[in-house]
């Protein structure tokens, strides 16, 4: 399915099973009235996925030589922003979806209201891993980590990029509009896990820079991407239904450039994210190798 | 309205004051597409509700003489909490209600996508507010707080009491069963505000048992008053619908207890809460004057 380079897909598979052993860890299903929830949660968070932003975080903590496990404590932390985010998202008052990473969604295997509160538990357990001192022994750096989180996945990022997601029907917004509804929605997590690798090395704020332009960059091509597998691509191949943009009358990258401009635009992106990482040695392999596979998925 | 003693009237209209001008200045409206998102929030935010959480967490704080404007900022975290919560527990999926502090919903104002996404907005700004600097110069009690306020609000507990109460129509609980879903779904938070004050006190761990016990003890009497109003109260006072847990066929306090046995426990908690602070002087009367309130809301 995944035609990935040589150097990711080891790295892909390797993250997919730390991710659901932690998940698994993370989650045991307790023997009370609050079983449904903790099952719930798992349906959701575990066997399914790119883990694309853990991966992102592993990779960046690798450039600064993070110890893997802890690395691994944020990769869960910001998995679980995002679970939570396709729980609520793929509600019927939402984006109304059925299926999600090959499987129901969690509102329809139970029901609306266990969905909304396994997105909240999730939720709530991000930040529960990033302030535990298992994470970093400096709080400082466990502090920066639960604030940079609250401002990627509040109304000042991800939430506020829905919002704007959630009246894209009824305001056509333009380029700019879409590249800023981008950034919020998606562009804010992923430049959590790039920043989250400076923030666990605690590396200092001026040099950061390049780990910025290279999220932004691959934010934006990731997008566009995704925009053109959801004119082009088959449901079976996504996991989740595809052509729902067009048919909610909504304005995309694609149908704003077209699709031959939108795949140019997305490879250049790509390699402008590349040429981010200039400064680093084959340490940036991986982030390198993640900004090429972001253009490559299966269509 | 309200029969709060000497004391307490004062303190209840300052706290009000003080929170509404905090939200006030956290929620400004942007010039965007994000702007439902905000009004929304500040909607369900600002103007109602006793404010109960952030008095406790006040008082809590002025056991140890800290600042009351980081004692503020504190308060309005598990304000967001609380509001969230409201703001998806009237969703039409879990309680279905029209009315909340005597103003429509929110997804009654606007829809329910705007209401998930303003109580995910609140949830993560909680913890953006408790990490930050200004609300205390330790890290190790920011991180603390992080904590404390996630396993709070998340699946071990406020989240975890939401789940066990979904399924009460199907499950029958015992009084113990009843007690349990009680200290997770409302007890946990309140058991937040009052360690609140004591890491904000940087208090050791060993002094911490009285108020972990005032604050158990206040959970439930509050919670066995609340069930008294459900079933005694009008809906004017209460702000929201009444009689809705035995139009459901939820076991509660009063269901398996009776009025008069209920209205006994719930005094006993009290004298056992104001008990629990001896060892302070004047400086927890106003710890003691909330839980006189508690069990004397108007019915």
């Amino acid at each position: 399915m995944v035609h990935a380079s040589t150097t990711l897909k080891p790295a892909l598979d390797a993250i997919g099973k730390a991710i659901d052993q932690r998940f698994d860890r993370l989650l045991p299903v307790p023997d009370d009235a609050r079983a449904q929830l903790f099952n719930a949660m798992r349906h959701a968070a575990i066997g399914g996925g790119k883990r694309m932003r853990p991966l992102l975080v592993v990779a960046a903590c690798d450039l600064f030589h993070v110890d893997r496990e802890r690395a691994l404590r944020v990769a869960l932390a910001i998995e679980c922003i995002h679970v939570y985010s396709l729980i609520h998202d793929d509600m019927p008052c939402m984006d109304d979806d059925d299926m999600r990473r090959g499987k129901p969604t969690v509102h329809k295997l139970y029901d609306e209201a266990t969905a909304v509160l396994a997105g909240d538990s999730l939720h709530a357990l991000a930040f529960e891993l990033l302030a535990d001192p298992a994470t970093h022994e400096d709080p400082f750096a466990r502090c920066e980590l639960v604030t940079e989180l609250a401002v990627a996945s509040g109304p000042s990022g991800m939430a506020g990029g829905q919002m704007m997601d959630l009246i894209a029907g009824d305001t056509l917004y333009d380029i700019g509009g879409v590249t800023r509804l981008q950034q919020l929605k998606t562009g804010a997590l992923i430049g959590f896990c790039l920043e989250a690798g400076a923030i666990m090395g605690r590396v200092p704020e001026a040099q950061r820079t390049p780990l910025r332009g290279y999220a932004r960059d691959l934010g934006l091509a990731f997008q566009i991407a995704d925009d053109l597998l959801d004119v082009e691509g088959s449901a079976e191949a996504a996991g989740k239904a595809v052509g729902k943009d067009e048919a909610a009358g909504k304005a995309t990258f694609v149908s704003l450039m077209g699709v031959e401009q939108a795949r140019t635009q997305a490879a250049m992106l790509i390699d402008q994210a590349i040429q981010q990482l200039h400064g680093f040695g084959e340490e940036a392999d991986l982030l390198r190798a993640i900004a090429r596979f972001a253009i490559e998925r299966d269509r």
